[in-house]
């Protein structure tokens, strides 16, 4: 399982995402599920990409032989976000073309999902969830963030803390909740995690950080969200529900 | 979508459910998924069923009829909680010999899930999972509660609060915000709330409440955690991720 999420906001983005892949629970492994195309100043895009590690892998492995063979259209030389995409929507479906069947066949199910962010030249950032049959949607003001996988544990606390106008910050901190729930509840989804963050304008990464589990902020937060949590929790209102029995 | 949560303590047994019944988006419908077997000083059960509802009636009916009977083993002669989780299963497995291919056919699954707690005699109270195949886990001090229907958006609240030694009335303020959490992220979840609480060897219910939205402590609850979390949300530290920039 895996469990990613992204987040536009006004100032920029943020993209979190686990690392764990597991083909059974006796062999779980370690792979990277956001990967970042950047042409500093020009362009920067993060994908991120949930379910079958080798649909993902090879999704990326043609957006990336598309660059380097420098024909037609690719994500270095797409003018916008709509195009990039559409672009990566196509790629989802030429791995469907090639092992859709097969997968099929051996009762795998094709179930990619990913989520795309970025920003190209002047265009203001974007953020587009991209389904298994490469049609995608895009944030809006209202629904400002996407999330794939294991999405249900942490959902609670995005839809009450993240707006479009939350702080880069704040947003990190949200997530790094949202994901802490996660992993609490779901042993496949698992550290380190991938933090990337996307100044708006300014066209590259900010900041890619791979948080360890002893991470000493990212213990600080789940330490602090128990306590801050049970102590929420005791301040609510007492009920007598049994009449002083 | 149903949410159904029993919960074993040391004190009692405390049963929640929602009461939104859905086929499609434009038939709604107002269901109780709680039913009380109790003949008071003797016995008393509790079940809660998710799951197809024409399945779910049919256990229920199942259940009732061979108490009318008077024939055989039925939830008012069976001696002990474990003969009661096994009638239960029985009753599920009667259905699905009846209706499972037909259902199948229709692409329909069979998939009823249940949760039985009460109390027998001088037995101790116990608590039941039921699956769809009639077999059934039961509560232990490790894990003292179930869940059916639509868990994960309520999950982490009850698991950060609830133990075998929690009172009553802190175990259902728990089960309301964690029943808050999943109607907010899940429309087909909704009031009126079934609250049902059993006080361990009264061999009755204690108290069998119906909480509409509009319940005043139900939305105290709501909004006080609302603002609980916003709050405990800000005093987690900060972090400086992009250096100073």
């Amino acid at each position: 399982m895996t469990y990613c999420v992204g987040v536009l906001l006004d100032t920029g983005m943020v993209f979190l995402s686990d690392s764990r892949t597991n083909a059974g629970v006796d062999q779980v492994n370690i792979f990277r599920k956001a990967t970042v195309f950047e042409r500093a100043g020009e362009r920067v895009l993060v994908l991120q990409v949930a379910g079958n590690l080798s649909v993902a892998q090879s999704v990326i492995s043609l957006l990336h032989d598309a660059i380097v063979a420098k024909e037609g259209a690719h994500l270095f030389n797409c003018h916008n976000m709509y195009e990039a995409a559409c672009l990566v929507g196509a790629a989802v479906r030429a791995v469907q073309e090639r092992d859709g069947e097969a997968l099929k066949n051996f009762g795998v199910e094709f179930n990619p999902a990913l989520i795309l962010g970025g920003q190209i030249g002047s265009e203001p950032p974007r953020l587009f969830n991209v389904y298994a049959a490469g049609n995608f949607i895009e944030a809006t003001r209202d629904t400002t963030y996407f999330q794939i996988g294991e999405s249900k544990y942490g959902k609670p606390i995005i839809d009450r803390v993240v707006r479009r106008s939350t702080s880069i910050g704040e947003a990190v901190k949200c997530l790094l909740v949202s994901m802490d729930s996660t992993m609490r509840s779901n042993l496949s989804v698992g550290p380190p995690l991938d933090l990337i963050i996307v100044r708006r304008d300014e066209l590259r990464v900010a900041r890619h950080a791979s948080i360890e589990s002893e991470n000493a902020y990212f213990r600080s937060i789940t330490s602090g969200w128990s306590e801050a949590l049970r102590h929420a929790f005791v301040q609510l209102p007492d009920h007598d529900w049994l009449g002083g029995r």
